[in-house]
């Protein structure tokens, strides 16, 4: 479906899309707030929800966790509406720029995933992470019910 | 030197900095450009150029081609001085605000890897990228001479 990568000119300085999935077949998606410029999550795309993304306009990625592909916002209704999708020199990640009901994007239930700054400057093993979003946009439990979380140890 | 994942309420609702590695040892990070939000790059640490770049305040990443820790700038001297640096819910991505001299970063010369545009509503076969960014900001054999080009096909 997409284009096979023939040589770095090509790759780098071509129209073509010919994108490099890695070893899982995954290629890494980073997806910001149109608005705002905000980064709002880090996911990753299978082909099939690269084609999905490209074709329906709408963030579609593929759960590492649940092992599937994963129509963002099916289940919060917080869908992702692609207003401008961007590639990378090398082809092997993703941009894209969205907009999302209400204006929250993280299970968690923050506006971004990215809601705890880590301090530079001092010794790594003395970090303290801070909370940059004083409150929740929504409450996880009434949006998500028992679903299981996410996230992996 | 990080601390050890323990619970989900610890990794996404603690202060304490515990990043997950993948199977290879390293961290995704985006990286944009305080001034403007724009996506620059997403590269990827191990946990030396995580502490490096904590310790620092200068972007470190793991270089997956040349398998190095990487300096960004050493070579061109466009260092990226960390303005802010955030980790997501799961801590198993790192986004970095960073501040660059001549406000370029891609080693095509370009501002930002991301200068192509994926156009969407169309099927993923038919798709023709569009340049977005028009001119370089450097030339790339000016910079780095006869360097190895880093994309791998």
């Amino acid at each position: 479906m997409f284009a096979k990568r023939v040589s770095i000119e090509q790759v780098e300085e071509g129209n073509d899309l010919a994108p490099k999935f890695d070893a899982d077949g995954l290629i890494a998606c980073v997806t910001t707030a149109a608005k705002t410029g905000e980064v709002l999550m880090l996911g990753y795309m299978n082909a099939e929800a690269l084609q999905k993304t490209i074709e329906t306009g709408e963030a579609h990625y593929y759960s590492r966790s649940r092992k599937v592909l994963w129509h963002k916002g099916a289940t919060s209704g917080l869908v992702q509406k692609v207003v401008e999708m961007r590639i990378d020199d090398d082809q092997d990640a993703v941009w894209l720029r969205v907009a999302i009901p209400g204006d929250a994007s993280c299970h968690v239930g923050y506006r971004s995933c990215f809601y705890r700054s880590v301090p530079t400057g001092a010794p790594a093993d003395q970090i303290e992470l801070t909370f940059e979003e004083k409150e929740k946009m929504f409450d996880p439990k009434a949006v998500y019910g028992d679903a299981p979380n996410p996230t992996i140890l």
